[in-house]
């Protein structure tokens, strides 16, 4: 029996709860100053409000004032929070973690740096902490949903990191009869992969919508498009993977993760939304403004991309089923998918 | 404007008449011995009773005893027979085309030696009829389904053959502004994973019934299990293409046709009845016995490796998922997937 801390209560970290309380260890949940109510409720009831659960039973729950306290002796830290947290958890949180003490972060995405590189948080956030206190910063890639994990459902995942040994030993700490890890030390490839299939999900969920605007909404669902759009996903993926230096055996987690986001979400009302035909605008007032990681990913990476494209290093028309969605999101195109774009010569 | 002859009737071969009558061309489609009713119907009032649409005007019906005069002046026929009906097609069809005329198969699957080795069926057909005469056996791969190709909904196709001229020509007779043509010479590479991706879809499906299990029928789907799958899946293909000397460009092919065989037909009732923990008799008993390409495909390929491993050349093992869809197919197990073996190493 272990005691792990998650830090950030957010539906994914939240989940954590779940394998972390199956084998056996103390679980201490932390909501960051945005969870408060959150909090509030587990204390209360352990009913998580957003994941619409209870936790298991024995989840001790804390406010971000009592984030010492619930550091204290955790020989894993579980960071919960999403990409839009990440500079908050690095500034606020892994301040306070000693270098021994691993950290398995959930967040997916990558970091767009000011010369066009795109690197994985764990990388970012050590910059951000500083070279001189070296962290064991992990992440988890892979298919996973918040709810269905809660829910015990079989799930396939991989912990990342640069350190085997680590990720065995969290290995042994997370693994259940339905929570499943594969390991791997290609942090760059994994993450990379994970993080893109945001952008390509809402991608692939255009298709949804733009049937909806032929048929009517309600329609029976096509899947030739889908599958299409899905087939370009994976070769612009593949080829982003192996630019940032990942390699090919990461890429199916990314894959699997973008089936599974497919199927579930916001990103695809989003997509089938901009597939009717609605602009980025109008379909975001729609959505009520929430901020999504596909658009936020999206966008990072094609900005990074036009970099990379002014030094001569790719072509944009190289991916074109991502330069559209960047079109759509930040130049106020409507959806016009480039179908003959997405066909190739192997010759 | 050309003559288009497609031999066979089926769901897929008669849905290529709406590209091909789209282009302007003569469309002549011939039934098999066993499509006579189809042909039938057609001949009446176009309608195609198992398509369940009218075929396009003007596309001619033939019944078998009328093949020869629906070849009379053909620049392109198209084989469109089942897995089940490639010997036929050898043996009745191909003697009476001459070598200056292509014929582009829509038929998916592989054809397993008896020394183990899995060829694709333009090689297998080229096989049958003798190297003495050398035909131009091109075949269509890609996520494609026959209803929504007739619908002409947005579809990415890939046709491949030895001869890039042949193809670009092909294109261009077929393409539309909703049937969208890549190229590629490998055929092997294309024809192995869309032919593989009926037995992995099986392999996925598998994931639906688990969860009607516990959950009870019409529970809302979990998606986690099936995107583990998808990923397993995906890595086991890419091993199996490379295996028969593919290329890796041509995996995505076999990956969206993999996508769009998960969300439709027989394949799925078969594996969600799997899936709840039906032995593989009682699930065929279900389904009327009808003849699936996903267990032919699985059965033929897991023979194949078989025999491969007693020469040393791979390791079942190494195909976990393939091995056990195997195990209930032919070897009366029920369902009990073997998460653990899904998991990997990668440092």
């Amino acid at each position: 029996m272990r005691t792990i801390t998650i830090v950030g209560a957010g539906m994914m970290g939240s989940a954590m709860c779940t394998p972390a309380h199956d084998n056996g260890h103390i679980v201490r949940l932390v909501g960051t100053p945005l969870d408060r109510e959150i909090i509030a409720s587990v204390k209360q009831s352990r009913f998580h409000p957003t994941l619409q659960r209870h936790l298991p039973t024995g989840v001790q729950a804390y406010q971000i004032e009592e984030l010492e306290q619930a550091l204290d002796g955790a020989e894993l830290v579980i960071g919960g929070v999403s990409s839009f947290g990440v500079d908050w958890f690095s500034e606020q949180v892994l301040p306070l973690i000693p270098t021994h003490l691993p950290v398995l972060l959930v967040t997916k995405g990558l970091a767009a740096e000011s010369d066009g590189e795109l690197i994985p948080f764990p990388h970012y956030m050590q910059r951000k902490v500083g070279l001189g206190k070296r962290l064991s910063l992990n992440a988890v890639g892979g298919p996973c949903t918040s709810y269905e994990l809660a829910d015990r459902r079989p799930s396939v995942v991989c912990f990342c990191g640069e350190d085997a040994s680590t990720l065995a030993r969290l290995k042994e700490m997370l693994e259940t009869d339905y929570y499943h890890i594969s390991i791997s030390t290609d942090v760059v490839g994994v993450e990379a992969a994970v993080a893109l299939k945001n952008a390509y999900a809402l991608g692939v969920s255009l298709a949804i919508g733009l049937i909806e605007r032929e048929e009517g909404i309600g329609c029976r669902e096509a899947y030739n498009p889908q599958a299409a759009l899905f087939g370009q996903a994976m070769r612009e993926m593949a080829s982003l993977v192996g630019l940032v230096g990942g390699k090919e055996e990461s890429l199916a987690f990314g894959i699997a993760d973008l089936y599974v986001t497919i199927f579930g979400g916001r990103t695809r009302r989003l997509g089938t939304l901009l597939g009717r035909g609605l602009s980025f605008q109008d379909a975001m007032t729609e959505l009520e403004g929430i901020t999504l990681e596909s658009v936020a990913i999206a966008t990072a990476v094609a900005k990074a991309m036009r970099i990379q494209e002014e030094k001569g290093a790719i072509k944009m028309t190289d991916f074109p089923l991502l330069k559209h969605v960047d079109e759509i999101i930040n130049q106020g195109k409507h959806v016009s998918i480039p179908w003959k774009e997405f066909t190739h010569q192997f010759l």
